[in-house]
């Protein structure tokens, strides 16, 4: 390999001219500077990142949690988020560092940017309290969360606005027709799901339908969970002509549930998801579905995060983006 | 920050003792090395993966690169293999890089070694005749494919065995009765596809069936070629009573098409897809397919990339996994 040595012989300069070149060219005078660069070039040399990364204190790496997932589970959303953040980040010359999500972020996190492998991290599935959050903030750590957290600590976030998906999901259920229509979410405390139903049943009361013409049952998110939630909705009450699910796997479940019973998603049920997960499109029915904006949440990560490194200080930016109906068959 | 120099005043002993003590602790002597271990932990000094890399010339970094995917498009074995990449990478002291792929390895992939940013690579949906493969062989870089590629080059792989995977459909297929089965495959120059087809062939073989009572098409690997070959097949021999395709989006069309039909998959119709990927089991009828070890092939990457940094003239090396049939209700 060159050396930053071997250039400095071969334009006949000081090891610091070459630095001053390569860190602060105005410092050196032209006839100087081109030398260099032309030995530079004939040499083939490139600067160490390490090196480099020694001298600018960045090392220009994001770091990024992935959940271990078992062979069954899916996380489409994130794992598109993935390929846009690494695409959005290569525009502005970082790379992101995947790692696998540990307990406790003191063990996982804290240390790669103590020895200044990544210059701050982004969260994904954050939840209410989450730890993450709390460690990286008392010990200075930049991160941006994909998701806001809803704890105690102020802190910078990209999050894509569940009211108005909620609002969406309903609209369309209630321009379609539907007059009982019902909401399928998780259990209580998630700041996600309580947004999505707030905004669904918002527009319900704007429609003049009663509080409590409208069932909503809390599940957990797996598909089979759809199913029953569908299965005890339309059981119980076979005027139910519309169900809102606050995510695509329980909207699997529910048409699963709505064809077992020998009814027609689309016709005698709508049926509504959220997340444009790939799933929802190549599912029969097509599944109507609320998407989110994953590249401009990449793109607004990003800025973010280079925003907080340049000025520790500034004021906590919270963006809300605005969610999108993907209209199918359902 | 503590710096190196911080941490020998305190301890009282040269900046190379500490060095020494961090890199080569067998060359100090006991009580100085943990006077430098004490001084250490009281100052909380850890030492800068910059400056750690310059010396051990190794950043610990695998690069990764991915396809940009649009919205609909799903890879989802590649995404639990990243997930199982950066865990399996993790529990020996590395981590994995993402960054997107673009047209040429030249630009993308060689800077980012040139620099020691990464210490290699592991290359994803590898095709014949791979350019990254000719680039990166050419220029010494290490790394190891998830793939064969079939090229010229010989180098690191591991890759799950289509013609066993071939093998499990078929002998699925036939046990369940079906004699008259079809096969969607990709265009011809595809590895995988091919290898998966010869398992099947042999396997019809072995079992009687005479090849020319065997339909092979070849489609792209999108839902809606699914739908198109298997409507071509049931129409042009309506004998025809199982459908294996060389991928799950592929099978994902050819359930549509059974339905669409009035036939029932895994009843009228044997249909089996390969891949195991998350929207398999989530289809209704959830669908039978040959699985992929992913997190085995994650842990044999791995290995072999090591392997490879240590010893660069080692012998190539190319491993072959067993896929497994999942066998659901198609």
């Amino acid at each position: 390999m060159t050396s930053l040595m071997d250039v400095a012989q071969r334009a006949g300069v000081s090891r610091q001219t070459v630095s001053n070149v390569l860190n602060a060219p105005d410092r050196v005078a032209s006839p100087t500077r081109e030398r260099v660069e032309a030995a530079i070039a004939e040499l083939g040399y490139r600067p160490n990142r390490s090196a480099q990364n020694l001298r600018s204190r960045r090392s220009h790496l994001l770091g990024l949690d992935l959940k271990p997932t078992g062979p069954e589970e899916v996380s489409p959303v994130l794992d598109r988020f993935v390929h846009a953040l690494s695409e959005e980040a290569a525009r502005v010359g970082y790379h992101v560092l995947v790692f696998p999500r540990a307990d406790d972020a003191a063990v996982t996190h804290l240390p790669l940017h103590a020895t200044r492998t990544v210059d701050g991290f982004v969260l994904v599935d954050t939840e209410a309290h989450d730890r993450r959050v709390e460690v990286l903030a008392k010990n200075d750590v930049p991160f941006v969360t994909f998701g806001r957290s809803g704890g105690g600590v102020a802190h910078d976030a990209v999050d894509v606005d569940g009211h108005v998906g909620g609002r969406l999901a309903a609209t369309e259920a209630l321009s379609r027709g539907a007059r009982r229509p019902a909401f399928v979410t998780w259990p209580k405390g998630s700041l996600a799901g309580d947004a999505r139903l707030a905004g669904f049943l918002e527009v319900c009361a704007e429609a003049g339908i009663p509080g409590e013409d409208i069932t909503v049952l809390r599940r957990l998110h797996r598909v089979e969970d759809g199913v029953e939630a569908a299965l005890t909705l339309l059981r119980g009450d076979p005027t139910i002509d519309a169900i809102v699910a606050s995510c695509d796997l329980l909207a699997v479940g529910v048409l699963r549930a709505v064809r077992s019973l020998a009814l027609r998603a689309g016709h005698d049920v709508r049926v509504i998801g959220f997340d444009d997960s790939p799933i929802a499109a190549h599912l029969d029915p097509p599944l109507t579905t609320v998407g989110q904006p994953v590249r401009e949440v990449a793109q607004r990560v990003i800025s973010t995060f280079l925003a907080r490194l340049d000025d520790p200080e500034a004021p906590v930016r919270v963006e809300l983006l605005e969610p999108h109906l993907v209209v199918r068959l359902t």
